[in-house]
C-alpha cells in the first residue's frame, strides 16, 4: 500500500498542520493536537468536537463559520487525550461554556469525561451530547450502545448554526439533542482501509461479501451478505434506518447524507441517492437538501453509509443557516 | 473490484439522475446526458462546461450559482456527443451566447467543435477557451498539446463569477482565458482506478512506482520513480510547476488546489499541502485560499495533484465571489 507520507507515525501531527495551512489564517493551533477557530465572537457559547486522526475530514475539518469552534484531533484512529481536549475546550471558551460533541466510542467518552473534570477544576462549564447514530450497532433501546457514524456531519452543522443562536449552554445542548435525537444512519462495508503505520488492512472481508451495518474501524454490524446490486443494497439500508424508534413517513421532510467511506466513488454515492430517494418519494418523504461525498472516511476503505435527518421547526431554520469549513460548506 | 452498480453499462446514465436528485430541484435535466440550472438569469452569458463520466465531481458535479450554468455528460470515460451538448447548449442560451470550457482532450474537442457549428447553425454564438493546465503533458511552447487536469477547478470556479458579470461573451471569453493562462498543474500516480463496466485497471504500474506528471487515465507523464516521502515528492512537483513559463516568485499570491484522484485519503493531501506552503513562503509566495479533496477524479485511482492559480487584479475579485456546487462551494 503505497501513500504519501513522510515519517507514517507523525502523520497525525503533520496533518493537523496541513489542516491549519489550509484554513489559512483562519485556524489556529493551540498546543499539540487541538485547533480553534482565531476569531470566535465573545459572547457565544463554545462548541468543541474531537476524535481520531485518519478519518478527515472529521472531526478537525468540520471548524469553521457555522460549523465547530474548535477541534481536538487524536493519533491516528485514537481518541485525542485529555490534556489536548482540554486546551481545545480553554481556546473556545467564551465564558459561556462549552459543548463537547462527539462520537459515541469508549476511548473518546474517557478521555473527554476527563477533560471535562479538569475544565471544571478550571471554571468552564462544559455539557456533553454524545453522537449515536449508527442503527446498526445496537437496538434501539440501548442508544448509549451505538455508534457515532456520519450522521455527525449533519448534526455538526446543525449544532454550529445553534452555537450561533443559543443563549446559553443549557440551550444549546437542547438543540443539539433534538438534532441528534432525529438523526439515524447506517452502512455498509465492501473492503478495508488500511492503517498508515503499517499498511496493513483494518478488518477482512470476502472478495464477494459485504458488511451491512459495519463500523468504520470493521466493528460488527448486522451481518455478512453476498455483493449486491445497488438498488437491494440501498433498499436494504433505507429499511433498516426506517424500521427503528424514529417514525419517517408521509408528508415527513428530511436531510440525507450519503457518505462515501474512502475509495467509494462519487459515481456509486450517486447512484445509490437516485434509489434512495425513489424510495422516500413512494413513502411520502420529501428531501429538504442533500449530502454527499467522503465525509466520514477510514483511509481508502470503500462502502458508504446513508443517514437521515428528520427536520422539524426547530432544525430547519438551522439547517439553512450558511457554514464554511474543509469538510462541509453551505452557501 | 466490488462497486455499487446495478447495470455496469447504466452507470453514467444512472449517476446523472443521482445528480440531478442531489440538486434537489435546482437543476433540470436536458434530454439523455445534459443537465443545466433550472433557474438561469434571464441577461447572462452562458457558461457551459462538460466531459466523460466516471470523475465525479466534475465536470457535471460543477454547475450551481457563481459556478457553470449547465453541463455535458458522456459516459464513462467517454466525450458528451455533440447532441447532447447542443441540447446543454441550447438550455443555457439567454440569447447573449454560451461559452465552452472543457479540458483539452481529443474526444471532446471533436464532439465540442460539431456542436458549436451545430449551435451556430441554430444562430448562437458559441465561444471555446480549451483548459490546459498540466506541465507534464507538453512543453511550455506548445499548450495546444496540454491535457487538462485539476486546475479546472479554479478555472471554472472563475469563470462561473465571470460569467455573472460580464456584459458579453467577448469579455468572458477574455476573463476566462486570464483565468486559464494563470493556472498550472502537475499530477502523480500511485495506482489505478477500474473501468466500472470491466473491473479491469486503467493503467499498469508497479508495487514501489509512481508516475510522475502520468495523467488521470494513465496517460504518459514525465517519468516512472520510486516511491518517495511526501515532502520529496511536494517539491519535485512544485520544481516542475515553478520551472513553467508563468513566473511566481517574491511577492506573488496564488490559490492552492491539493487534488486527490480518488483513493488517496485528505490526510495525505493534507501533509502534501503542508511542505507546498513552506515551500511557497520560503520563495515568498502568498497563498491567497486553498482547495483540497478529491475533485478531479478517476474511480479509485490512487494519487494527486498540485495546482496554483496566480492572481492578479482581475482574478481577485472573481475568486472572492461566492459559489455552490456539489464539487465546490465558497462562502
Amino acid at each position: 500500500m503505497k501513500k504519501i507520507l513522510n515519517d507514517p507515525n507523525e502523520a497525525a501531527a503533520e496533518l493537523l498542520d496541513g489542516l491549519v495551512d489550509y484554513y489559512n489564517g483562519k485556524v489556529i493551533k493551540v498546543g499539540p493536537g487541538a485547533i480553534a477557530l482565531s476569531d470566535i465572537a465573545d459572547d457565544k457559547v463554545g462548541l468543541l468536537v474531537g476524535g481520531g486522526a485518519g478519518h478527515e475530514p472529521i472531526y478537525h475539518g468540520l471548524i469553521g463559520p457555522g460549523m465547530a469552534d474548535g477541534a481536538a484531533c487524536g493519533d491516528i484512529f485514537a481518541a485525542p487525550p485529555p490534556n489536548i481536549i482540554l486546551e481545545a475546550t480553554r481556546a473556545v471558551n467564551k465564558g459561556k461554556g462549552v459543548l463537547y460533541l462527539y462520537g459515541n466510542y469508549a476511548g473518546d467518552l474517557m478521555n473527554f469525561k476527563i477533560a471535562a473534570q479538569l475544565a471544571a477544576a478550571e471554571g468552564i462549564k462544559v455539557e456533553t451530547v454524545l453522537i449515536w447514530d449508527d442503527v446498526a450497532s445496537a437496538p434501539p433501546s440501548k442508544k448509549e450502545d451505538r455508534r457515532g457514524i456520519a450522521g455527525l456531519i449533519p448534526i455538526v452543522k446543525l449544532a454550529g448554526a445553534a452555537a450561533d443562536i443559543a443563549k446559553d449552554l443549557d440551550e444549546l445542548v437542547s438543540l443539539v439533542t433534538n438534532a441528534r435525537d432525529n438523526t439515524r444512519s447506517v452502512g455498509v462495508a465492501l473492503s478495508p482501509g488500511s492503517i498508515p503505520a503499517t499498511g496493513k488492512p483494518t478488518f477482512e472481508l470476502d472478495e464477494d461479501s459485504i458488511g451491512i451495518g459495519m463500523g468504520i474501524h470493521g466493528e460488527q454490524g448486522v451481518g455478512i451478505e453476498k455483493m449486491m446490486s445497488a438498488d437491494a443494497l440501498a433498499e436494504k439500508m433505507v429499511d433498516l434506518i426506517l424500521a427503528d424508534d424514529l417514525p419517517i413517513g408521509l408528508g415527513d421532510e428530511v436531510l440525507v447524507l450519503i457518505n462515501s467511506l474512502g475509495a467509494t466513488t462519487m459515481m456509486e454515492c450517486l447512484i445509490v441517492l437516485k434509489k434512495v430517494k425513489a424510495i422516500l418519494v413512494e413513502k411520502g418523504v420529501s428531501i429538504y437538501d442533500v449530502m454527499l461525498g467522503p465525509l466520514v472516511t477510514c483511509q481508502e476503505m470503500a462502502g458508504l453509509s446513508i443517514s437521515f435527518t428528520k427536520l422539524n421547526d426547530t432544525l430547519k431554520p438551522l439547517w439553512d443557516a450558511p457554514c464554511s469549513s474543509l469538510g462541509y460548506t453551505k452557501l
